[in-house]
């Protein structure tokens, strides 16, 4: 070794003494932080709360971008190594959890059983050691016989089948049975349920498919009916699956479910619709297109793919949402005039103010699309 | 909120405060390596050491991932979490890109170089080998000087200017210079740089924000307007960048454009303004919310998180796009009568038309949007 080598490595030894204690003093702040965080779950689960939001995820991030400006580090970076903490939280928070069974043995009927969204409930039942039978049309003159001593009902049938099938089961659960259903709007059918049985009852939204295949980071809504207590086991044994629950009552449910399902879905048929009456050449605006708007007809690409009856009971499930949807168009048609006077600052001016409601979420939506955006140039 | 809740959130802020806490001494941590690092890299340079050792780094993997083990954290966690700490302190040693210039040493003028698109081509040409000039309203007095001899005119000024500021230029170039602009229409401007500037003229419009930072894989709509042989070299020159080169006429591109840009932001601007009217929750639906709609709704905050002039020039850029936006009212409020009119075999009718209308594009996009989707729930 040269002289100038061995100076060198004299000079280099304590800067990398100092960061391999840097590197020890991180890992021990990331060892509290975990043990900080089994407190967190532990707290959340004896409380039967969801252990994972995506919304509070976000606001760390977004809280940990800006310090670390300030501190001149990367946001980029600091989010990048976030993803990975908060990735290796939520392994370890529904590791295992999937089979464990929280009432094995206990009977569980689904009504319409047959079907996927059925379907999908009675395998995860099943796996995890309930006994489970199945109720659907063909099975109606044994319906006395399947419903005996069972601890859950779970009906999954349309919507406009459900006030009447639960009015049928009632009467031929145990009284202590648990009654819920998985319809997509709440007030009416746990109505119906309150109304029909006499023991517990809850309303469940599954707001995913039964392609999914599996609960896990899928958020599910319960809406308390009767009896919260006696339905506990039922909300717990869907966390457990890896659900995320969202509780909420049925007229909150019901009134984010217009926006988030019946004028979202709505106004992607409108867009859809418009395209198809000037028969635009969806092929060729690909080619001028941003990635963005690649994803964007996407979604619109992607309802039509989808059942029509499906959206016709989410976009005319109420008379409420019909009045929503109304209220849409109307809104729209206040444009026409800004649009036939060419009235630019009127158009500003609206902007900045949506802009300045939408506030905070705006920058994090244009991160968070901005990732996607990326993901999608990778892959194409 | 209810007592349970209350206890709840009594118990559970120390703990996320406490976990704040470390995380704001992980960030110091950080931002202490990363200084330490540094020094390490200039003392490197300054014995001309490679700055970047992958044994080094192994090293440090297989000491950190014994330590984790000690304290009870899990190494493969702690390796993921490493190499994104390890690639960043690469990346931030080797920035520095290689831009290959097609015509090192030509003069380029960026006119509005004082913009942010403007800004970015100025140092794309600038880093090529390209002698820039830029020139601004405060450089008007300059203007012929700074014209002077250049071999590329490269107009960056919002849409509403473009015809004048062109008009007001082409006479101090030299007649073989090539004139091109970026703006988001293409008939008008186009027309103008021909009638003003009698060298080669081509317009050009980026599918990308300047944020972007970068051409790479980025679309750039190349529309010739005179001598496509002399732009030829600045084509080129934008591939070398990684721009995706889509060649059109004016017209073709103004036509997509209208459903590419105009209707689709319109649309947009549209839903985020009725979700304003109606003061609706966003943060509550988002908790509600599957992935996809929390994209959507991503979509939607997207717009209104960047320039509301820029949009009122994209919308109101013509007669036409107006035109065009009317129908798209026209055609939602033909849709009034059957809502009002509880119309459910209607609305699937239209939507299997549609439906089958988009065809195998429908199930295209199904497929790259779970893709997508997939990626957002690795992510969340």
């Amino acid at each position: 070794m040269d002289k100038d080598n061995t100076i060198f490595f004299e000079q280099i030894r304590p800067m990398r003494d100092e960061i391999d204690r840097i590197d020890s003093e991180i890992l021990s702040l990331l060892a509290r932080r975990q043990k900080q965080v089994e407190q967190v779950v532990a707290l959340k689960k004896a409380h039967s709360m969801p252990v994972y939001h995506p919304a509070r995820e976000e606001d760390l991030i977004y809280r940990l971008r800006s310090q670390a400006k300030t501190a001149g580090v990367d946001p980029d970076f600091l989010e990048d190594l976030y993803r990975v903490v908060l990735r290796q939280s939520r392994i370890k928070q529904t590791r295992k959890m999937e089979l464990k069974g929280i009432r094995p043995g206990a009977s569980v009927v689904i009504v319409g059983g047959a079907g996927q969204m059925g379907g999908l409930f009675a395998r995860l039942f099943s796996r995890s050691g309930y006994q489970v039978r199945t109720l659907d049309r063909e099975d109606w003159d044994r319906a006395g016989e399947i419903c005996r001593d069972v601890d859950l009902a779970l009906i999954s049938v349309p919507i406009e089948k459900t006030p009447d099938i639960v009015a049928a089961i009632a009467p031929l659960l145990p009284a202590d049975a648990v009654m819920a259903d998985l319809t997509s709007i709440k007030k009416e059918p746990l109505a119906a349920m309150c109304r029909a049985h006499k023991g517990p009852v809850m309303g469940l939204h599954p707001l995913f498919g039964p392609t999914s295949g599996s609960l896990d980071k899928q958020i599910m809504v319960t809406c308390p009916g009767r009896d919260e207590t006696a339905c506990q086991w039922l909300v717990e044994q869907l966390g457990l699956w890896g659900a995320v629950i969202v509780r909420a009552s049925a007229e909150e449910h019901d009134q984010v479910m217009e926006i988030v399902q019946a004028l979202r879905h709505f106004a992607t048929f409108c867009f859809g619709d418009f395209l198809y009456q000037r028969h635009i050449r969806l092929e060729r605006t690909l080619e001028f297109s941003s990635p963005i708007y690649r994803l964007e007809l996407g979604m619109v690409g992607r309802l039509f793919a989808q059942d029509s009856a499906l959206y016709a009971e989410i976009i005319f499930a109420t008379e409420e949402r019909r009045k929503l949807l109304k209220e849409y168009i109307d809104s729209l048609s206040r444009h026409l005039e800004m649009l036939e006077k060419n009235d630019k600052p009127g158009f500003i001016n609206q902007f900045n103010q949506v802009a300045n409601w939408f506030g905070p979420f705006s920058e994090q939506a244009m991160r968070e699309s901005t990732f996607i955006i990326n993901k999608l140039i990778e892959r194409f």
